[in-house]
């Protein structure tokens, strides 16, 4: 029996749980500090109410034999119609028409990033963006592809353009981006969706942090350009906007119009999803409907504005100390210079230490992240103002 | 860009979907016919009070900026102490001594069976038994791995055993069976069991249907035979027990003892769902581990002893009519000869247009299970008992 060898070319541990191991060692052995944690992106304001109303509800259902729900619906791939039919509302107000049989329900964008990898080739070549969430690498090395890096800098407003003689076919996006918080204009995804048509590459756009964009002219989905539908999948999620990163759930778009190799890779998505997966509970997907309803879009809307507001706060700290950093206006991240040349990691150490602040260092997102840290967003306004305090206080210049 | 080849192999549509698109087209051509759905094995009967009681709570917890619940802990891989507390303990009823670190809570058995499939090289023979759940087969396919088979049938009371020399790398078990029913003892699990250590062949122990066993000396985890530690994952379900196929909740069990190719399991199947995979609500965990309170665990054995009515119900039938079947009495699952050597598909149409009655055609299980159908007892008593009434009218003899 052999194991997929695969697995011996990843790293021993994922990013985010080394970062939550030496936190949790540091506390161990300071039980005092009071630590902020300001590094992995977990919301922290509550569900909003009609979220919640319409879980009780669906709750109830699930306890009267009359309005029970068993396994989803077969037809929409265990999507019910009520979720697809307002996913197809808000798509519209963007602009963009999609059938429910291209909307996927999921338990997460993490969870379709990684499941995705099945319907490839292991002999394709994976290009992607160099800092960026780790899962993306991690999920195409596990299945043996080759993976090239498009580079973020400074240089190139962290904003990696399609570069003609590099073979790419699978093209991974990720705008506003995890970690950089630097998105694409529309002008600027149609030069990669116009690349992709062109070499016959395959684009995965996540699109999870669109809400957190403020600027009309950036895009709030991949399908915000022309020909995005014959090149495109888009994955998406509650996680963020209603604070569902404890109740999971996501959604991918496959159009119908996506062909690669004769096949529909709607129909390939469809068959995976039906032998691997077996939908998400009722209860979440009543839930996430609710997330649209006009109570729902209202407490989005005061989440998301809570957020910014920390991220306006941050801003402010890194422009006094004269840091300079990427994101924070269309993004929860903050993507920031370590100072004085500090290796990512040292400054996680020294922030944790002296500072009782944990972020995210930049290195762990890959090799050009190196010297870099992101912090994010979405802790609380109190916590937020006593990090950018104690951050001041430590790198304060003279 | 290339498609991965494998998707090819596969047959165009699920099995499940293509029973359920067979009986719409039926019933849309026919909408004055009264269906009674036999087939797919989804739970009729409503989650009890207990577990929708703990939803609530949980729902109102996640409502509360003090009591939000973000990413689930990083720890056990996302699941909750409460769910693993509760499963440790279900597992020492058994005699079976589990680390938390062992249990992996997941979104159902479903989904792991076929993500577990990452973890092993496309080089391995995959040992299915045939009848089948057709999951097993269509995720290993979709993988590249060859597939040889464990043939099921009336001669080896459908428990085949393991063979000298044929070859297999994984060894999928499914007991009680889906569909046959059939069900190991403990030891003839513990044949297979000594086989797998002997070879070094691994299994994959799908135990969804455990909670159905009444007779003492058949198994209820392959972990009650000794050696299964080093040489087993079992992977099992609250669907079936709890109800909840449409909430959505499973676990799987990696022992830390269990090594392979110099590689623990344990640590592989980590990796992987902290890169694909991250967690499930909190409020369904919540719900899951309410179905262990002595509340839940009442809710559980009156909805046993109402599915094991409707089985002892349909095989009263079965003997009455004369058709040799297996399965009923320690499975929800009845396996039943078609009668007067009709194929699968022939009785379906035949019990469909005839008695208004869907079933599941055995031959969608698998080559074996041709000239079988798979009749489920999860329907309601008033159904189960007209559905019986139908059949014996259509196939009483003389």
């Amino acid at each position: 029996m052999q194991i997929n060898p695969n697995f011996s070319r990843l790293k021993e541990s994922y990013l985010f749980s080394q970062v939550r191991e030496r936190t949790a060692a540091y506390q161990k052995a300071h039980p005092e500090a009071r630590l902020i944690t300001l590094s992995i992106g977990d919301v922290t304001l509550p569900l909003g109410a009609s979220v919640v109303a319409a879980m009780h509800g669906a709750a109830d259902e699930m306890a009267k034999r009359e309005t029970f729900k068993g396994y989803g619906p077969d037809r929409y791939c265990y999507g019910y119609e009520s979720l697809l039919n307002a996913l197809q509302a808000r798509y519209a107000r963007l602009g963009v028409s999609l059938k429910k049989e291209e909307i996927f329900v999921s338990d997460g964008a993490k969870s379709d990033c990684g499941n995705l990898s099945d319907l490839f080739s292991a002999e394709n070549i994976a290009l992607i963006p160099d800092p960026v969430y780790p899962a993306y690498y991690d999920a195409n090395v596990m299945a043996g592809r080759k993976v090239v890096f498009a580079r973020a800098s400074a240089e190139n407003g962290f904003l990696p353009m399609p570069q003609e003689g590099v073979r790419a076919d699978l093209v991974y996006l990720c705008s506003p981006n995890n970690p950089t918080g630097a998105a694409y204009s529309k002008a600027q995804l149609q030069e990669w969706v116009d690349y992709a048509n062109r070499t016959g590459a395959l684009i995965l756009y996540d699109a999870a942090y669109e809400a957190f964009v403020r600027d009309k002219e950036l895009a709030r989905s991949v399908y915000q350009t022309e020909g995005a539908k014959e090149c495109a999948i888009e994955i998406c999620s509650f996680s963020k906007t209603a604070g569902f990163t404890g109740v999971r759930c996501g959604y991918t778009v496959v159009p119908e119009a996506l062909v690669r190799g004769g096949a529909r890779l709607n129909r390939l998505w469809k068959r995976r999803q039906n032998t691997k997966f077996n939908g998400v509970s009722y209860i979440t997907q009543t839930g996430a409907a609710a997330a649209f309803s006009e109570e729902g879009e209202r407490d989005i809307a005061e989440r998301l504005t809570y957020y910014r507001e920390n991220a306006d706060m941050i801003s402010d700290c890194l422009r006094r100390l004269g840091i300079p950093f990427t994101g924070g206006k269309n993004s929860p991240y903050l993507w920031v210079r370590c100072p004085e040349g500090e290796s990512s990691w040292d400054f996680f150490e020294r922030m944790l230490s002296k500072a009782n602040v944990v972020v995210m260092p930049g290195s762990g997102f890959g090799e050009s992240g190196e010297g870099y840290f992101r912090i994010t967003a979405f802790g609380r306004h109190g916590d937020t103002r006593e990090a950018c305090e104690r951050m001041e206080k430590l790198l304060k210049k003279g």
